[in-house]
C-alpha cells in the first residue's frame, strides 16, 4: 500500500518540497538501483559477517535501534515500486528533528553522508537534508513524521524530552518511516555511567547561566579575529597556538575553527622577502606550527582567487605565477628550516577539521608528554 | 573481578591520566550515589514505559547496541565497589575513538553532557573525556579499549572502517567496558535509505576533491572576518545575512558562526549617537536581523569586560554605566521600530548556537514561506 495513503498530505510542508520534486525529476529514471543494491548487499554481509541474499533481509527477525530492518523494503527496488513508486530511484529526503537546536542531528547526517560521498559527488545518490529545530510538543512532531512517511524519508531525530522521543519512535514504527535515535544511546551509556539521569530538557533551556568555558571559546574567537592576518603582531605571546604560513594555506579559517574550541589563535603570513616580526621567534616553539602545500595546488588556488578577487583579467598575476609561488614556499621551507621545533603540517587535499586534529593531537602530545595522543578535557 | 586484573596496565597512556587521578582524590568520597541513582532510575522507568526497580536492570536480558545493559553494574555503588572501587564515586572518563579526525564524537559527547549539566555545573558527578582521533589500526584501538577497561571509562566511538566497528564492540564486551556506537546506527540506516553502502573510508580518506561547498563555507568565513565590526560597509549588499546591535550582543561570535555554516554574514554596530551606515537601509530588509539584550545582563558583561580590558580599573566607564546602556538599546529600539521588516532577536541567556538556530528558521521562513519552519540543503 502505498505510504502516501496512510497518512494525510500536510499541505503548508509540501510546498517547501518543491525544490526536491524538481530535483526528482532531474535525476528520475536512472537504472542506478541494482549495482548499489549489490555494493549495500556486500557492506551489509561485511558488517553482519556473513554472506547474505537480500531475500534474507526481508525474513530476519527485526533488530532494535536498528533502522535498516525497518526499512528493509524500499532499499529493493521490485517492492519499493510497490510503496512509493516515483521517489524510491530519484531524490531521497533525510528529515532531522529536534527539541533543541538541531546542530547535533544535522552534525551526525553531514558525517554519516561522508560515507556516501563516492556516490552523491556525481549525483549517483541524490539526497535532501530537512532540518526541523526547537520541536517541543507532539503535535508539530507527528505531523512532521507524517510528512516524512508521505515523502518517504529517513528520520533522523535527537530529542532531550524522552515523551517526545518515546511519541516520535513509536509513530515512525506505526506509519513505517525508517528512524535513527542520534542521542539517545550515547545520553542512556553516560546516565548509566554517571549513574545519574539526563535533565530531559535541550540545551539552554534548563536556565543554567552559561557556563565559563563557553565564554572563554567566545573570547577566543574574539581574540582571532583580532590577530588575523599578522595583525598587532605585539600580541602573539598572549595566543595558545600560532600558525604561520604562505597565502592560501587556510591560516584564518583554520584559525577560526580551533579559536571555537576555545583555543587563542594568532596567525602570521609568511610572504616572499618580507621579514617574519620578531615576536615570532621570541614565544615558546611548542606553540608554532606551519602550515605548506603543494606547488601546484596551491598555484591552483590561487589562479582561482585572482580571477575571482579580478586581480587580473585572465586570472594570471605575480602572485599565481607557478615560479612566485614555488619561490615564496621555498623561502617559506627554509624559515622552517631554521626553526626545527615548529611541527610543519602538509595541507595538501586536508580539510580544516582534518588539519586541526592533526594539529592539535601533536599540540596535546607536546603538553601531555605521552605517545598514546589524546586531547583530554575536564567537566 | 576487578577489571584491572583483566588487561595489563599501558603505562604511556596512564602517564596521560595524571589529572583525572588528581581529580579523583579533589572530588572522592562525597555520597552522591543514592539521590542521583533514584533520579536515574526515574528516568530509566520514564524511558521504558514501565516502573523498574534497580535490581530488575541487572536481570533483563542484554539489549542489543544499548550500552545501558552491558554496564548496568557499576552503576550500584554496592557493586560497583566490586569492580572498581577506587574510581566509581569519583571522576568518570569517556574515551572519544576515531578512525577520522574524531570531532562528531566529541560533539556528540558534549551535546549528551549538556543534558546532566546540573549536576555537571557543581562538580556533583564530575566527568573527563579523552579523545583519541585518527586511530585506524587494531593494535592501536585495543590498546586504548584495555585503558578504558582498567580506567573504568565509557569508550564513545565514531569509526568509518566496519573491521574497527566490529572489533571495538567486541573488545568492550570482552572487556566489560560500556560501549556506544556513533554513527554506525545512523550510517545504516542511510545505506538502507539510499540503497547504497557506505565507503567504509572516514572523511579525507576517500581521496575525493574537497566539494565546491566545502570552498563555499571557506569563502564565508573568510567574507565575514573582512565585514566584522561594521568594516567596509560598502559591501554590505554582498552579505547573505546582516546583524545589526549595541557593543556586546555578540555579533561577531554569531557572525562566525553562521559563516561556518555557508552564510556570507556582515555586522553593523548599533554605537549611540552615531548614525548607521546609508547601504543598512538599502539592502533587501529580509536580510536584516536586529539583536537585543536585558539591559541589567548587558551592563554585567560590559562591565566585566571593562574590567578586562583595563578601560578603567575599577571596572565602570560610561559604557558600562547602567543610564548609558539603557541609552544605547532604547536607541537601538527605536532603529528597530522605524524598520518593522527587521525581525528582532532577545539573546538574553541564550548561546550563539542557539540564536543561529532562531535566527535561521526566521531566515529560512522567509525564503520558503512554508508555515512549518525547516532548513533545506541539496546534496
Amino acid at each position: 500500500m502505498p505510504i502516501s495513503r496512510l497518512c494525510p498530505s500536510v499541505p503548508q510542508i509540501v510546498a517547501c518540497t518543491q525544490n526536491d520534486q524538481t530535483g526528482s525529476k532531474a535525476v528520475s529514471g536512472r537504472p542506478k538501483g541494482s549495482p548499489q543494491l549489490t555494493r549495500w548487499s556486500r557492506a551489509r554481509a561485511l558488517r553482519s559477517g556473513k554472506k547474505l541474499d537480500r531475500s534474507s533481509l526481508r525474513t530476519q527477525p527485526p533488530e532494535p535501534n536498528t533502522p535498516l530492518s525497518q526499512f528493509s523494503l524500499p532499499v529493493d527496488p521490485d517492492d519499493a515500486a510497490n510503496l512509493d513508486g516515483a521517489d524510491v530511484m530519484t531524490i531521497k529526503s533525510i528529515y532531522m528533528v529536534s527539541d533543541g537546536t538541531g546542530w547535533t542531528a544535522e552534525h551526525c547526517v553531514n558525517a554519516a553522508l561522508g560515507q556516501f560521498d563516492y556516490c552523491l559527488v556525481d549525483r549517483g545518490c541524490p539526497v535532501s537534508t530537512h532540518l526541523f529545530s526547537g520541536i517541543d510538543d507532539t503535535e508539530k512532531l507527528l505531523e512532521i513524521t507524517k510528512q516524512a512517511a508521505k515523502e518517504g524519508a529517513l528520520l533522523v531525530y535527537t530529542l532531550a524530552d524522552q515523551q517526545l522521543a518515546m511519541a516520535a519512535k513509536q509513530a515512525c514504527k506505526l506509519w513505517g518511516v525508517p528512524s535513527t535515535d542520534v542521542l539517545g544511546p550515547i545520553t542512556e551509556a553516560i546516565a548509566s555511567h554517571l549513574g545519574v539521569s539526563p535533565s530531559g530538557l535541550p540545551r539552554g533551556a534548563s536556565g543554567l547561566p552559561l557556563s565559563d568555558d563557553y565564554f572563554r571559546r567566545i573570547e577566543a574567537v574574539e581574540f582571532t579575529i583580532k590577530q588575523d592576518d599578522g595583525a598587532s603582531p605585539q600580541n602573539l605571546a598572549k595566543a595558545d597556538i600560532l600558525l604561520t604560513g604562505v597565502s592560501r594555506t587556510g591560516k584564518t579559517p583554520l584559525s577560526i575553527y580551533l579559536a571555537q574550541k576555545g583555543y587563542r589563535v594568532a596567525n602570521v603570513p609568511i610572504v616572499l622577502g618580507v621579514a617574519m616580526p620578531r615576536t615570532l621567534f621570541e614565544v615558546d616553539p611548542q606553540k608554532v606550527f606551519g602550515l605548506t602545500i603543494n606547488p601546484l595546488v596551491l598555484q591552483n588556488i590561487r589562479s582561482a582567487r585572482t580571477k575571482t578577487m579580478g586581480l587580473s583579467s585572465d586570472g594570471r598575476s605575480i602572485y599565481s605565477e607557478m615560479s612566485y609561488v614555488r619561490e615564496e614556499l621555498e623561502f617559506a621551507g627554509r624559515l622552517f628550516a631554521q626553526n626545527p621545533l615548529w611541527p610543519v603540517i602538509d595541507v595538501t587535499g586536508k580539510a580544516i577539521e582534518e588539519t586541526a586534529a592533526v594539529l592539535l593531537r601533536l599540540y596535546h602530545d607536546r603538553k601531555n608528554k605521552c605517545t598514546m595522543s589524546r586531547i583530554s578535557k575536564r567537566y
